[in-house]
């Protein structure tokens, strides 16, 4: 999932139909395929084997990596294992550069040895051998900051400071929707078609232009950094207890201008080489690391594979369902989001296990470079269905019946958002009747963003995230360097597994496609 | 605070005489006094920087290490720096070699590269150069499972198997005391003096009897992974999220055996590694550690240093304070217990801010090798007061009017453990009064265990240990490599600080000793 769009948006700003609402419509769903998906799903589940291979044994997937192409090609052939049809790692265009990481050693050497924990920011370069240097704070508020740091930094190991440090937590990390929540997402409505647009929010507006001008400061403080000749830059996006997030350093562009070597820290041990340097200690860091461009292959994938459909009349009409395979560098993705493609590959081994003959084709999609902006699936879109730029229908918008995604995190199936779509709402929730003894009971009006059903409700396609619950996603997670296996609950997969696979049985056997939104006007960014 | 005795010891098998409820007794404490020092504590603090010199500064305080030498000197000197008399570094005996981390690196280069998180058992030796070596994992849950290793271990890296894999957590790592916990330890009654002695639990009898069974076949394990030639053993006691749990992997003797090359890891990355090997992926590891041992001082040593008292009759009297001074090796010891030593140090500062002159004379001690067994104060006690093996009392048995620990993190204090001392209760009751505003009421008569208060009592001398809030201490920092600077509440150690002067104040004051439990007989361990 995205990092920009964690918590949920809200459909104000949308254009949305108002239908009557829908009946659920006829369907040809027959229980006994529904129970066979359950007892499949609950007593022989593979989904932990799954994940295992798509985390510890392919290890992390940053896009364009080694990891991210080990993944590719083990859930392609797993998914023709399987006996799914028309497994490809199919191509979506140019993305970039390959990144790996092949050495990251990292320790303070004076005043006295301590290692530190840390990791190459993505797309940095390595340190070309060891360097032992001593260390620079760097801490600018504003650019006139800067100019007291010419002259200071050559050949220094400069630290940047620390937004916030961390203190001893009296909150859990991870947590379940309460009824209580669940029951204000199911209460949500949507605004009525004419209500007047939302005041602007001064202080939202006050705190993005804060962040804009400290996004602006930071570029002007790496270029100073840079041009002074530093040596390596350690910084910090947060994070405790030894966990801490990661992110890129430079571009993936293969004519990106090179940056300094750039690690991402503990804040814990971070804060210690600053507090050490501020109170006039002489601090030095060793460090080595070696990062590995490629740029052979710049293009993006997404692997894809089908059951195909059996009803004369709608075999060429398509359920999807996908996750993104592609991770973060400094752990195995686990949760963000080998936890949604692992579900999303169960349920279709499921349908196959229960001989389900689907009358729609029903088709996986695991999506490349969604941590980089959705590339893999709204390239897919664009290629497949219509550019949100221009509104041109291709041929196949017609026939998505609909789409699927899972991607917050390792929590079991709640619900799901109905993305401002009314008609869909009651489907869903006849829908999710079986499950109420399995915690899956609501349908929310309410939009959620950061991932890739977007790519679909951008084109007026029906695409829809499941309501998960958070667990230790939003705390300590998400785009950290601890997403790793140890944070799939097996109870919670298996039982998405299931929420999934019928919801895909239901949408493939049903009479009509789902209902869509108004297809919406032209545009450029609907993230 | 030591591993073994973190939860609280109740006092039925201690012999506890009954004296009727004391009066809390006459005192010459001076209100204004108790004022100054309140004011000086909460406004002009320096309890933060003295712990930021304890940690950060000083680094890990390894009994015998570089480390604790820093601590030692430094806090030794800020005392006389802060007027304090006889301020001295003082040898209690001989303890062992020292041991420092000179380099500490560890990855996985296959599968595919990924840094690990890790640190050298204490008194470990290094791998003398870099390695890079196929990992085996070894599990056993009894001798003859060691069999089937025979031949297979030369030149491997041993993974030794994880108990408790870490999961999503959905309990604060931090709390502090509710009113219901401190009444309840408010409550607490002694068992009268001729109770019959609890029954066995045959379960805990079992567990015990399971733990040994356990520590002994580890035992073995080791043995034989060392006689089969392995060249290293990564291994885990537990953590999560990046922190990991540290011990000691060999004697500290300077006679003790050898041993392999140990890292106690992130049992994140252990286990991943397990499951790679496990599911017969080649796995490789490379690391270079390099630990460095001392034996030119085998002593330990005890900080000490004095307020002299000023009452003709009252002042070869002793009130003394406490707290060790040594921690583990893989973090700084700022909750065990940097905090505990920054606050007793600040109570020495405030009452010489203050301008107190005592009755008596106030002593501190930092305690030297706490960790390894209570050493430093144990043996302080043995050749100032009495030696618990044979209860021969010293002359200056009877001038110790009280002794007050503090070792349980860095949480506020809630009261006061009187430790089954009936007569010293209502007296604690009285001294607490001024706090209630700042949390401090509760007075419970259970004994507390785990710390150097301990070695006081084991002689019949009145020590005592505070009650203080636990926050992260049992969950996240003790013991760990996260026990750092950033885990200690700044108001917290504040109000500690306050709470302890004035005590000291008190019991300085006034005109009787504290009053004391009834002789021990000879005893050989009171941990």
């Amino acid at each position: 999932m995205l990092h920009t769009f964690r918590f949920l948006l809200l459909a104000g700003s949308l254009a949305v139909s108002a239908p009557a609402l829908a009946q659920s419509g006829a369907t040809k769903a027959d229980p006994a395929m529904l129970a066979k998906i359950k007892d499949e799903g609950l007593n022989r589940s593979r989904v932990m084997e799954t994940a295992f291979y798509l985390t510890d044994v392919s290890g992390p997937r940053l896009a364009g990596s080694d990891g991210l192409a080990r993944a590719n090609e083990w859930s392609r052939k797993q998914l023709a294992d399987w006996g799914l049809t028309k497994a490809n790692i199919e191509p979506w265009g140019t993305f970039g550069r390959g990144w790996n990481i092949d050495k990251s050693y990292l320790a303070m050497t004076a005043p006295y040895y301590h290692a530190l924990i840390g990791a190459p920011k993505a797309w940095t370069p390595g340190t070309n051998g060891a360097l032992k240097k001593r260390v620079m704070v760097v801490k600018a508020a504003s650019e006139a900051d800067l100019e007291k740091y010419k002259g200071q930094l050559r050949d220094k190991i400069v630290l940047l400071d620390v937004a916030n440090p961390p203190t001893p937590s009296f909150e859990p990390d991870a947590k379940r929707y309460t009824a209580e929540e669940l029951q204000k997402m199911a209460d949500y409505q949507l605004p009525a078609p004419n209500a007047a647009p939302k005041p602007a929010d001064p202080k939202a507006d006050e705190q993005l232009k804060n962040r804009r001008a400290m996004f602006a400061l930071r570029g002007k403080l790496l270029d100073m950094v840079q041009a002074e000749g530093a040596a390596a830059i350690l910084s910090t996006r947060g994070g405790s207890d030894g966990t801490f997030f990661t992110s890129n350093g430079a571009p993936y562009a293969v004519d990106a201008k090179p940056v300094l070597p750039e690690i991402e820290m503990a804040p814990e041990d971070l804060l210690r080489l600053i507090r050490l340097s501020d109170a006039g200690l002489p601090v030095e860091v060793e460090m080595e690391t070696r990062t590995r461009f490629q740029d052979k292959d710049l293009k993006g994938y997404n692997v894809v594979a089908e059951i195909a459909g059996t009803d004369r009349k709608l075999k060429n009409e398509v359920v999807m369902i996908g996750a993104h395979i592609d991770s973060w560098h400094a752990a195995t993705g686990a949760t963000d989001n080998a936890a949604g493609v692992a579900v999303m590959m169960e349920a279709m081994r499921l349908l196959k296990a229960a001989g389900v003959q689907p009358r729609r084709t029903i088709r996986i999609a695991l999506w490349g470079e969604e941590e980089q902006g959705l590339f893999g699936s709204r390239n897919y879109v664009k290629n497949h269905f219509a550019d949100p730029a221009t509104m041109q229908l291709l041929p196949d918008h017609e026939k998505l019946a609909a789409y699927f995604n899972l991607d917050n995190g390792a929590g079991k199936i709640r619900g799901i958002y109905a993305q401002g779509n009314e008609a869909a709402a009651p489907i869903f929730a006849d829908w999710l009747k079986p499950f109420a003894d399995m915690g899956a009971t609501t349908v929310t009006l309410r939009n959620t963003g950061g991932t890739d059903h977007l790519a679909f409700d951008a084109v007026g396609l029906p695409g829809f995230q499941f309501i998960q619950d958070p667990l230790d996603y939003g705390t300590r997670t998400h785009h950290t360097n601890m997403d790793t296996y140890e944070r799939l609950p097996a109870d919670d997969l298996k039982q998405a597994a299931v929420v999934v696979a019928s919801f895909v049985y239901q949408a493939a056997m049903r009479d009509q496609k789902l209902p869509r939104k108004a297809l919406p006007v032209a545009k450029t960014d609907n993230r």
